[in-house]
């Protein structure tokens, strides 16, 4: 599983003063735990900060890239702030996490993607919103695809995002996000996906057991790449225990591995 | 989801004293508790008992429905048991756990379905042995729904077990058990599943968190019924969660009804 490790964003309560007050021990802890429990990427969000976001991002590079070599997942919509926090990277080919494909959002960021070789998140949704269908979905994915790949982004530098909606608002939305991501990695075997998880219980009570069976059904579904919390040791040991169960693991070494660094939380 | 509640069986040390001691207040015990928590079959085994294994399954039978009125799952490959117990069940419809495609057994079983109008647990194996693959599990799976509706028996009351074989042995047995069921429910949806869960953990530790990724994973494969312990109120709890994610309960009505009665473990 490739995880973007999703707690250097300044949406959480927790972590937005430590942003806000530019307290560069607190981010480089967040980023040095995230690292070591294996986030293969940093997720670097500083979008609750309208004006400041570009140097914000950037300063969130510079003070992670400090402490540790992992690549950036760098989240924003605002091809300014991508832009800035590119700008000063350090840590090899990173993220843009997003594009899509509204027409000012995709023009904004592909040619950023382009001059610095990143990797590209892509939201399935358009300048129409978001598909209620898997196949509406899926639909957005093979046109994003098309169109980066004709643009000359390697199709392994594609991270789809199916957008998952949260289920207490509509009772397919779990299988819709399931079944694009079947689709995708169907179709497009060497794409990879990244998904967010926890979007899927809102609303709900006890969200981490949804969010739980989410990632195991989506990773049933050739899921392999998620943005979460790589902190979360229950939710890390059931990636562990999925990928031995589906063969990703094979004769489960790497979930014994982690079972003897007393790793694995029932 | 189809709840077949495994605790009254001969093989768990824990129990085997309560059917050797023909201790009744202690199986009634755990018919009731498996009944509150969900079970739609109480499974009766006593399997461990050579030579007295008939007397002692009819009178788990006898114990069992002068507390609850749930249908048994009648736990035995010999047909002399499965006769004894279907001869003093007054449970409503039972259903014989289990049939294979093994011409001994298939030809011993049979008879006391037709007979006894009983639902049947079938079994992905035959004369050859268990197959390795998706495609040899469901070839049988086939086989035995042709023979067993040719005899007779309404589709909807054959469940079929795929044959979970542990992942710590092969990585593609839980793939080729998943496989299987998606297979058996997109063919035959009005057939159930049946399915084991703890084999696919064996030899590994930890094995709960395994077991756990299992069940979800077959969920979203289309899973709709288990033979398990319904006592565990974290696999009951990831189970309401997967009904909801999937839309099975629809606007998670049930999850949240579960919720407010304190039984959502996370």
């Amino acid at each position: 599983m490739i995880i973007i490790g999703e707690k250097i964003n300044s949406t959480l309560k927790a972590v937005r003063p430590a942003i806000e007050k530019y307290d560069a021990a607190a981010i480089q802890s967040l980023a040095k735990k995230q690292a070591d429990a294996g986030a293969a990427f940093i997720d670097v969000n500083a979008g609750m900060f309208h004006g400041t976001e570009p140097e914000r991002v950037a300063w969130l590079v510079e003070t992670v890239q400090a402490v540790t070599d992992k690549p950036f997942s760098i989240d924003s919509p605002s091809a300014e702030a991508v832009a800035a926090a590119l700008k000063v990277n350090r840590n090899g080919q990173p993220l843009i996490n997003s594009i899509t494909d509204e027409k000012a959002r995709f023009d904004a960021i592909l040619p950023l993607a382009l001059e610095y070789k990143a990797k590209l998140i892509a939201l399935c949704m358009d300048d129409t919103g978001m598909p209620e269908t898997a196949d509406g979905r899926f639909a957005i994915a093979e046109r994003l695809i098309a169109k980066l790949t004709g643009a000359g982004v390697p199709l392994s530098d594609i991270y789809i995002d199916p957008l998952v909606r949260p289920v207490s608002t509509g009772p397919r939305y779990g299988v819709a996000a399931i079944e694009t991501i079947r689709r995708v990695k169907t179709e497009y075997p060497d794409a990879h996906i990244a998904c967010g998880l926890s979007n899927v219980s809102f609303g709900l009570p006890a969200r981490k057991l949804v969010n739980q069976a989410f990632l195991v059904a989506a990773m049933a579904a050739g899921m392999d790449g998620a943005i979460l919390d790589p902190l979360d040791t229950k939710l890390m040991s059931l990636i562990w225990a999925a990928e031995a169960l589906l063969g990703i693991d094979e004769y489960c070494l790497e979930y014994l591995d982690k079972f003897r660094e007393g790793l694995i939380e029932v």
